[in-house]
């Protein structure tokens, strides 16, 4: 086991190298987006950094980066690991990032040590995990997954592109990218590293998070119109202020977030109103919402109460309010086995680890419907994710390297499947 | 005192003629802000006007347009009223208008009936009464008043011209209006006519308003830092979230309102907040509002609890707030004598009137430095104003018309000075 441990410092140069050379130069941070310049020449790199571990790799028609690792048993169910290498606008160097070019580390090891697995090892840059202006994230593991579907292909950006059009012209082939899924218990199982983009891990002094699931997201837009008065004339009584409504629905929706229990957060992103005059009460106020939580019962039940809520902030205000609901992820739980292999592999390698989890969403989510599926985290310094800021110490990653490569060991040499409890 | 009734049909048509030919042709309603084509033209209208109605016409430095109606004894100290012909972005026909159309009918009435005043009568249409991109409202009136000063044409727009450059483009004389002010007490008294933009004549069923005092306003601007965080994985009791203290923040402000006693509003008019994405906590956000009132008192107080109850909400969530005030008009007190010969002369004439006060603010109140003021307003329909649906009926005008002339008619008739009390 112990020729498994990574070579941590081959793996920071690799990260610095991928930030040095593919960021949007224009850009905040360390940007990369999907369908950007930099981001296509970063496949390329990518690719090559596969074939250089020895991997068998190539570019689907989705854009997904997908290397093998050939087994002993080429019919076996592989195994499947990996994350995202784009960023989001102003982004970090690990958000999936430290996935990709973990689940290389690993391959690497593996020949280097002349170890061989008995299964196949899958490795995935899955393409465009991050939002985009065409509100499809995880593009290319949805493809994978069987979850892309036409109507996706047909989303717009604010300019009127169709996402379709944007894949053929980045040299993708989106006819192929909906037939390519890989049938449902096809994978013997899927396990990405990722960077816990919160602070808890950091907080309690812990060098693994065990996810237990990725969290189900609601998200709302709610539309308050008023009516717009002389903000000097009108009574108190008498307004239909929209803003005032919206920012009272703001507090509830905060509200219910601080009160969910266990896993369970609220945010209102986004504020609009107008006209926007000091001495004009506002007419129409706008609020972009969302919920997220582990507990799809706790999700059901806020979803309704925030309705309400707001409903009754606008009411006594007698401003009018349109609810829409723009999005039902629901949540997903982590393989129970393979959360525990996860867990038993950290203690075997003298590593503290905590079940945790993930407020965010993640290609996981997805390829859960491929097989039995699980996360490892390893820690973000101050929590901070999405931002320039974004930090995991080198050691930390190190540390989650060498638990993804024992848990996949792991994995191989169970029976099939592992999933069964 | 009959024969100084108007004649309601020319007034009507007078207004549909200035909303009708002097309208800012691109933009919404009946728009005709200062500094525009639509505007200077319409100064030459109400020029020509004044003139055909008798009056000694000219346009001052500060760009007023002004007319006198010679009195018997020119040495007295004259009576001045009149109002605005200028609107906001999306304004209406009346705010302003009726009441420079108001006086130069009964500066008419006053010649075709054959009846000279003791005193000259100015009438005046002060330039650019409504806020501007400068930031300086009442600019005309400030000026004759004495109240405008060197830094106000040093303000500048969003585009960085200078106040003073734009009235000198628009042919006025910016040094000429800082040295043209009138003498505190050089007026025998002020009176002027205007719609109430608000609904409280209309709902009582009362025709005429005595204006009892011209709100103060308090305006201020609260900046509020927090942290961005990813939505999805930042606990709520870690967050520093920007928007939501700011929203608490709003909710504070519109209570402060709702709590006054007898006259007192707050409004939240504009509100801002970033980055605006949905899965991450907002790091800025910033509130624009206003807070009025008749009563001085009540706003001091307001102003102290609203910057302990902001601070608080932004200090139980780590955000960090600055609050500037913009602006500190104090509230004017209406001449308690001027109250009472409008009152009287609307008992004389048969109309019901009411005390009522002013939250808008009106040349009015700069007049006040020069000599006794007071105000008569007349109802709007359903308290619209600032807006195209802004409507008084024609009868109602042509009352409040009557009550200012048998107003300036008593004021002529009286002993200097009228505000002795």
């Amino acid at each position: 086991m112990d020729l498994l441990a990574p070579d941590a410092d081959r793996v920071a140069t690799t990260i610095a190298s991928l930030a040095g050379a593919f960021t949007e130069s224009a850009e905040p941070g360390w940007t990369r987006r999907v369908f950007s310049d930099a981001y296509r020449a970063s496949r390329e790199w990518t690719l090559a950094l596969m074939r250089e571990a020895g991997l068998e790799a190539r570019i689907d028609p989705a854009g997904n980066v997908v290397g093998v690792l050939p087994g002993r048993n080429r019919s076996a169910k592989p195994l499947m690991t990996g994350s995202h290498t784009d960023t989001v606008h102003g982004g970090g160097r690990f958000d999936g990032i430290v996935g990709v070019i973990g689940a290389v580390e690993v391959a690497r090891r593996l020949r280097e040590s002349g170890q061989q697995l008995e299964r196949d090892l899958v490795v995935v840059d899955f393409l465009g995990e991050e939002a985009n202006p065409f509100g499809v994230s995880c593009v290319g593991s949805r493809s994978i997954a069987g979850l892309l579907d036409a109507g996706h292909l047909e989303r717009v950006d604010e300019d009127g592109h169709r996402l379709g059009d944007v894949m053929r012209s980045f040299g993708l082939d989106p006819a192929a990218a909906l037939g390519q899924a890989w049938q449902p218990g096809s994978l013997h199982g899927y396990v990405e590293l990722h960077v816990e983009q919160g602070p808890v891990l950091q907080s309690t002094g812990t060098s693994i998070g065990v996810v237990t699931a990725i969290a189900g997201i609601e998200r709302l837009f709610a539309r308050f119109t008023g009516r717009a008065d002389h903000a000097g004339t009108m009574p108190m009584t008498m307004r239909h202020d929209a803003l005032a409504a919206a920012a009272a629905s703001v507090v509830a929706i905060e509200r219910e977030g601080c009160g969910a229990p266990v896993h369970g957060v609220s945010t209102v992103g986004r504020f609009e109103s107008g006209p926007g005059a000091f001495n004009v009460v506002p007419d129409e106020a706008r609020v972009w919402a969302e919920m997220r939580s582990t507990e799809g019962e706790w999700l059901t039940g806020a979803r309704r109460r925030v309705v309400d809520a707001i409903g009754a902030e606008a009411s006594r205000r007698g401003v009018d309010l349109v609810v829409e609901w723009l999005n039902d992820q629901e949540p997903v739980r982590a393989d129970p086995l393979v959360q525990d292999v996860i867990g038993t592999a950290a203690d075997s390698l003298g590593l503290t680890w905590q079940a945790i989890p993930s407020g965010a969403g993640h290609d996981a989510a997805h390829l859960a419907h491929l097989g039995p599926m699980g996360m490892i985290f390893v820690p973000s310094i101050g929590g901070r994710s999405h931002c320039p800021e974004e930090l995991s110490e080198t050691a930390d990653i190190a540390d989650g390297i060498h638990v993804l490569a024992a848990t996949l060991a792991q994995m191989d040499a169970r029976a099939e499947p592992v999933g069964a409890a």
